[in-house]
């Protein structure tokens, strides 16, 4: 049975797209709007058939909605819910997406009326690939999405929860503040920190592009994966998740410190106890499902 | 045909069981003999049937053999040459797979006798596993192996380049100090940093691990394989390409300082300048045919 009636997603890129065809495959919604600012990517989502109706202009169907999804980058999120919110039935769920939830909160608060709850959500799932195009239905399977509306108990929060799971996902309720710390931790400081590095690579005038391209399969191609994810996106995690993201980034350079000194000093010792310490973590990973044990992510053993 | 007679493999981890795999997969040498300190890697590899012959005393074998490949970590390979050379033939040949390359050279070379000709190599292969068990016989295929001969142009460099071909590798020259500048970016540096930020989620007392390990699908996973990595090898790695690996270090951290300052400033251009840059080079390692171009690494969609 459908959770929600009308779905309206606004934003039509890898995530608003997996939505879409998630909610149809799993039966999640009757009938699934999409709207995009860009007329491509409406376009797009019509030859792909994912959406019972698209426009350009998310207010225009915004009225036949009970739940609409904000998916656009975390700095365009107030604009979006300021578009949206007047043409919103009263009674209808607003939601989102985005990696980032205080500063989303802020941005959208001020659009809200009283008819409309806003329970914010951010699914812990994506590819390094953007677009419609890109989006897939089993995307956030077996991922987790956190929800951190402000009464986790509402019957509104249980079914935008309901809505999730039906896709797949595994649901966790949070405050705006600590998912914004463990978010930052697991996962926007490392792909600065791989944004950083991939820079810093193609940088170095003493080592030659096409040195970095072909000796990437000794770790850097890693990063490079995590550094080619969506730039606006990324930025605007980066400047709307500012404190946490400075707060662990600090403890990083730190850290990084320590181990230098180790390696100057020739201190084999505080080298050996840290890389066998973090093994440890990859085994609880891999235990709780979420990634694969398969050597090297399961890459293909006989081409690349 | 076979481009060895007998091959002897010091050291039975992930890359030397993998080379016995190979080697005999694709013809490469008549017959494999191994050796390893440890009595129990010794079982297994008896038991896994890689090997013609398996010691634990390696100058028991090197007298049979025409190539001897050192595959233990670097801070052991002088030590395994010192117990290798003197029981030699005269004519024969002595490399190794070592992660660095100058250290390793002075290591060895110290106890070469006049008719041992050492060709070191560096086959840019691996995965986050260790040990006789981990190793398979396509690990080196479309894989870059590096020679750093003193006469790249001499008959026993290119008779060994003929081995690592004939295992599916490409072959590249260079010189021992630009191999391990080169390395230090695309692989010692960054798997310093994974090791970092992994110890450094792991010890944020804000989150828990239960947390951290939850939710590292969006980034933080990718940085765990590479921390999982063996480290034994990798403090040797660190210890002995000191200079290179301070130096890109000393590099990353400007260059994620100037990316700290930007967030903290609120310059969203720098951030969005520097993160298109990075996604340039994705597509080339993916082109180069050194990275797989399926999302996530092609992870598998249904089950993390």
């Amino acid at each position: 049975m459908a959770i929600y009636d009308t779905v309206l997603i606004v934003g039509g890129g890898l995530i608003g797209s997996s939505i879409a065809r998630a909610a149809r495959a799993n039966k999640a919604a009757t009938a699934i709007l999409m709207a995009d600012k860009s007329p491509s990517v409406c376009s797009a989502i019509e030859r792909l058939g994912i959406a019972d109706a698209v426009s350009t202009n998310a207010a225009d169907l915004a009225l036949r909605a009970d739940l609409v999804i904000l998916c656009v980058p975390p700095g365009q999120m107030g604009a979006a819910a300021k578009a949206v919110i007047p043409s919103m039935r009263t009674g209808s769920i607003l939601s989102d997406v985005g990696s980032v939830k205080a500063n989303i909160i802020n941005a959208v608060s001020e659009h809200l009326h009283g008819g409309v709850t806003f329970i914010p959500a951010h699914p812990i799932a994506g590819t390094e690939y953007s677009g419609p195009e890109a989006g897939f239905a089993t995307l956030f399977k077996d991922k987790w999405c956190i929800l951190t509306p402000e009464d986790p108990d509402s019957e509104t929060a249980s079914r935008l929860a309901k809505f999730w799971e039906a896709m797949g996902s595994n649901i966790a309720f949070m405050t705006p503040q600590r998912h914004d710390l463990v978010l930052a931790t697991t996962s926007h400081v490392p792909h600065l920190i791989a944004y950083t590095l991939v820079g810093t690579a193609v940088d170095m005038e003493a080592v030659t592009q096409s040195e970095v391209v072909k000796f990437s399969a000794g770790g850097f191609r890693d990063f490079t994966r995590i550094a080619a994810s969506d730039p606006v996106m990324w930025r605007d995690v980066f400047l709307e998740n500012r404190d946490s993201v400075l707060e662990v980034v600090d403890r990083f350079i730190e850290d990084l410190s320590a181990l230098k000194r180790a390696i100057r000093w020739d201190d084999g010792e505080v080298l050996l106890e840290h890389f066998s310490k973090t093994r440890d973590i990859r085994t609880k990973i891999v235990d709780a499902g979420q990634d694969s044990a398969a050597p090297d992510f399961g890459r293909p053993k006989n081409s690349p």
